[in-house]
């Protein structure tokens, strides 16, 4: 499998000029501003999404100024909803650092978001980026009503396949075709063009999620042992879904009964992991996960080769063989 | 003085018909966002903000679709806003009723704010808008920064005159500025009347906010009793820097002593409220107040009369007279 640093190499030059420009735009005029956003900067992730928008630019063209701002806005975007998800998830650290929302609280994490969104939106109004506008904005949208579908379908424990499935196109997948189609729409590709793009990251966003929600049961991770966080906080995904609507009544009943308790201990999860594993819901879910990807490979196929083709076939696939 | 009843008079119509479109606008296929929204709805405010809107489209032409749609949009960011604040104030109660936050909790707040936020600039996208995705992206972008250069000067105690009028230039007049120039835009007024506009509404929000601010002192409030949070948060605003400013070092040093503790009791904010009057502190921002009110007001008054301009001019009356 490829590393994420080794696809980078394709776009290397255009992925450090633009963390350039992105670090740039995130200059203000207030000092606490400058310390939280310096702060991001430097827990900053892999960057996945401003390598889909250069490479699908890269794919069907070339990379102009617009791909540019398209990287930096969906990274604002993904910034502030990574800042804003500190507040959701109640999260107390991430990726090794500790969460915004812990450093300096929930306030500020909300407002980091708003400005770091608006910041992004500014910069593509002022550069006429009506299109890209629209593809941003209905992610954001998208996103919000995703996050809170689940939280909703948490309460009630009554979350169906399809249902899941609509939710991670929601909150994750949206984002990734909308770097795709914009890698696209900024070198001026035509609608049919941007369209198949968007399909195929939305195909691969949705195997990204399979890939992140099969982590929790222990599958493919570099730890290789079920966190079960995802039980604890009764979000069902897909193993788990599978597993149920293949149980009996009762033994559903009793998964059922300790998915509700509060309190669960550890050895409680147990028991429900332990029959996600026997029921074949986690090769049910790897099977999915895979018919996604391959999907997007095959729309990406119909595009001419060249190089960015072959790294973007590498990153679906670093999609789903990733171990975190 | 005009109730903001009365004002609505000369636009009653339009209200009506944008409340009826702002409810729509807000209708979701997912059940706990109708849930929430309709919630929203429900303790809505006076909503100044759609009435600025309105009457300085009047001023300067016709109510145009754009008006409703800028409307619609404003008061969207306003209450995405409001849902924010809940989090960010840890308020449990707002208006009357129990804050979102309280409810739902944080994680629901934010992206019921982001879902708003977005549901409004889609809005404007599909409809071409930009001059107003503009106006209302900087808006959001001034509010969030002056709100966090707020919080990073109540922690260090050290806020100035001209920091304060600048945060609140921010924080809260911008968005009124929005409101007015968003009015003038939606009817194909000339750029020097949208600038006008703009200035007009800054001004009237500065002189709203620092009413605003004057409230905690009890001055001009319907309770007629200080309450004395902002001071109990730390928040120095106008009355209390001017007091400060003009307190002999012993008397600044016991103030800022009192201030700065964080079990203050109600004996001891009073100790503050009474030398803030005493110093003259309250006359000094109501006389500010009404400067920028009036200075608003002139800025109106160059434009030719009629029923809207009348109305105009008691709105921005209201907003210094106003008992809460």
């Amino acid at each position: 499998m490829s590393t994420v640093t080794n696809i980078k190499k394709t776009v290397s030059g255009e992925m450090e000029l633009f963390e350039k420009k992105f670090r740039s735009s995130l200059k203000s005029s207030a000092p606490l501003l400058d310390k939280i956003t310096h702060y991001i900067i430097k827990r900053k992730g892999k960057q996945v999404r401003p390598l889909f928008v250069f490479l699908t630019a890269k794919l069907t063209g070339k990379v102009t100024d617009s791909t540019y701002n398209a990287a930096a806005l969906i990274e604002l975007l993904h910034t502030a909803t990574l800042v804003h998800d500190d507040v959701v998830d109640d999260a107390y650290e991430r990726r090794g650092f500790f969460s915004l929302n812990a450093l300096w609280k929930n306030k500020i994490a909300v407002l980091v978001g708003d400005y770091l969104l608006s910041r992004g939106l500014l910069l593509s109004i002022d550069r006429g980026e009506f299109d890209l506008l629209r593809l941003v904005s209905n992610a954001v949208k998208e996103m919000s009503e995703g996050e809170l579908r689940q939280i909703e379908k948490t309460r009630k424990l009554n979350i169906t396949e399809e249902v899941y499935f609509e939710i991670i196109r929601q909150k994750t997948a949206t984002l990734i075709a909308a770097c795709c189609a914009s890698g696209g729409a900024s070198n001026g590709s035509d609608q049919k063009t941007i369209d198949k793009l968007y399909k195929m990251g939305e195909l691969t966003g949705i195997a990204f999620q399979i890939k992140d929600d099969l982590f929790d049961y222990g599958a493919g991770s570099k730890i290789g042992k079920p966190t079960g966080i995802d039980i604890k906080e009764k979000k069902m995904t897909l193993p788990l879904i599978y597993a149920l609507n293949n149980a009996n009544q009762s033994t559903r009943k009793k998964l059922i009964y300790i998915i509700k308790n509060k309190n669960n201990d550890n050895k409680k999860v147990s028991e429900v992991i332990d029959y996600v594993n026997s029921s074949g819901g986690i090769e049910y879910a790897a099977q999915k996960m895979n018919a996604y990807a391959d999907e997007a490979k095959e729309i990406l196929m119909e595009f001419p080769e060249n190089e960015a083709r072959q790294s973007l076939f590498n990153l679906i696939d670093y999609t789903i063989k990733r171990v975190k």
